[in-house]
């Protein structure tokens, strides 16, 4: 009895072992009980390594800033993909909070075309860059909202580790911007407008 | 031994059971073995519900047709967040080709601005509508390619379940243009390029 038990839980888990769910939850479960974010990890210096796996997490909404509509150069040229970490992203839905640990990135590619067959607009080239910003009030502390923000470079390569930017650079538009929005520029994500509980 | 092997892996089921990505697993898990579609549900006469639980699906890409730039009224208004069923997208990462079951979801927001403090450009609005295709070789073995077109509108309230569209409605485009790709638009998705074998 108890060995076909343990039979069937190990045909369960091959069975989950097999699809592609496997990785993102490992990657969850992964988070350690302090709340840090464990999405990403840092160098012993408290550099930001280049995340991986983000293009599973969950997409929360798109921005196109074109160079053609900002003087030849965008301040974030041009498409905008944002994504949440998915178990803050869990936690958002049930309190509408960005919890201690929330990772966004945001990944940067460029305009490919401005005609298709669908008509005319802005049509995705290649990606061009990559940014990060994470909330935590204890590694950052200091932060206004305790949310830090990072840059990987907007032109390949990508840099592999870097610092945060100053809160000049990044921080303080949000802050002015959107403080009310815990420094999430939400109002242009219909994705985590709608995800929100005092929205269902 | 045997009991203390049994703990264990209840345990770790457990762990995995608190996670946001064992809904994920569960229902890329509940996949037939026939291959098809799993990721949405038909009528007993053959229509599509409105598919749920998609904005965690992967998303594989944003297009913006505006209004303003497809005089006034764009064929697919405007923007277009497309997201790819999990299980699909794993084996397409495997194999660069679009299995049996595959589902792609096409969710359509307008423009709520085109000016915010990252410049100029194109911001998402509120949710408008939403479209999905799905490829199936049983299901749809009198469609080109396979692949059949689904809408469910382009202003709320959204349908709730919809037959799938003539050839010459959706499909004759696809395969006119995209054919090469497997009736896929990929050429304007960088995810998916990324993603596919070849690329790596």
């Amino acid at each position: 009895m108890l060995g076909s038990t343990k039979s069937n839980v190990t045909v369960g888990i091959a069975v989950l072992g097999g699809i592609a769910g496997l990785s993102y939850a490992l990657a969850a479960a992964a988070a350690p009980p302090g709340g840090t974010a464990a999405a990403v990890e840092f160098t012993p210096d408290g550099k930001l390594k280049r995340p991986v796996g983000y293009r599973k997490w969950v997409y929360v909404g798109e921005v196109v800033t074109p160079n053609d509509m900002n003087d030849g150069e965008a301040s974030f040229p041009e498409f905008h993909s944002v994504y949440m970490d998915p178990e803050s992203f869990a936690e958002y839905e049930k309190t509408g909070k960005y919890r201690d640990g929330t990772v966004l990135v945001k990944e940067l590619s460029g305009v490919g075309s401005k005609k298709a067959p669908s008509g005319n607009g802005y049509f995705q080239g290649e990606f061009t860059g990559l940014e990060a910003t994470i909330k935590d009030s204890k590694r950052f502390k200091d932060e206004p909202g305790n949310w830090a923000y990072f840059s990987f470079g907007h032109k390949y390569p990508l840099k592999a580790e870097v610092s945060k930017n100053s809160v000049a650079a990044c921080n303080q538009c949000h802050q002015d911007h959107a403080q009310k929005d815990d420094w999430v520029f939400s109002r242009y994500y219909p994705v985590l407008r709608a995800a929100a509980p005092r929205s269902k």
